[in-house]
């Protein structure tokens, strides 16, 4: 069988695991929400006070991120109070934690400045600080600028 | 010296590697001309006719892109045509490369359905497909959900 397409301008552009996720993620404020649910901010009226984000942009976001399958939201009750809801990650969600620490990576290493990072993540298990690798399936970790990447067709690719 | 916080809703949400990386590439287009260049596509024309994009959308992206340090705009000309420009990554822009990939992974497992990936992202050194991998300072490799990940002020933090 022919390879749908051996020139990366033959590839559709709309038909990319690049877009798919920039679809559901490429949004400012939709990445510093996912930040804040990964770190534990779960609730609404939090989520708006750390953000500093208009609620009905906030509402728009978070009801985008359920119905991409990214979160989830879910019904509590403080004593005294109406229900409200806490919006947790999926699975789908929790993995787009390494877009989000390759994104803390680049932030630390061109944005910081002098003062350094403001954040530091660690593994709480060990309490050593994560970051992200390139690795190749024979287990070569790659270096960007020094190791060379090829993007073939995938069964998903179509004809140009 | 007290830590800067100790919860991240003290956290200031803008003094954030992801906010700061965010503003950069937070943008579906910003993200798909990254991607097409890392592809090899540098010309604006080519640019243009690959992503489907309007031509002062695209201008104001690369000059965006630009200005961030993570393309330069350099001069080329073809035999007998007047003088245009081509769009090459710098080092902070290689630097991007484990987003992309990692937005790669996420698409490919969430929205490629029943096809499957459209593209196929391999090391030209040995032709074995690329990954993004979460590993610690003590090499630790940590799996989003099962791993446990803690977040601490750094030396760039400020106090709430």
């Amino acid at each position: 069988m022919e390879p749908a397409w051996t020139d990366w301008r033959d590839t559709d552009s709309r038909r990319c695991s690049v877009a798919r996720t920039a679809d559901v993620i490429g949004d400012g404020w939709t990445v510093l929400v996912l930040r804040d649910v990964f770190n534990g901010i779960r609730r609404f009226d939090e989520l708006a006070a750390h953000l500093g984000v208009a609620r009905n942009v906030l509402t728009r976001r978070l009801a985008a991120l359920v119905e991409a399958g990214v979160l989830t939201r879910e019904p509590y009750r403080e004593p005294g109070a109406r229900v409200r809801h806490e919006y947790l990650l999926t699975e789908a969600g929790r993995d787009l934690l390494p877009v989000i620490l390759a994104m803390v990576a680049w932030g630390d290493r061109y944005r910081a400045g002098t003062e350094g990072p403001p954040v530091v993540v660690q593994h709480a298990g060990c309490g050593a600080p994560v970051h992200v690798e390139i690795r190749c399936a024979d287990d070569h970790r790659l270096q960007p600028g020094a190791d060379r990447l090829r993007s073939h067709p995938g069964p998903g690719a179509v004809r140009p």
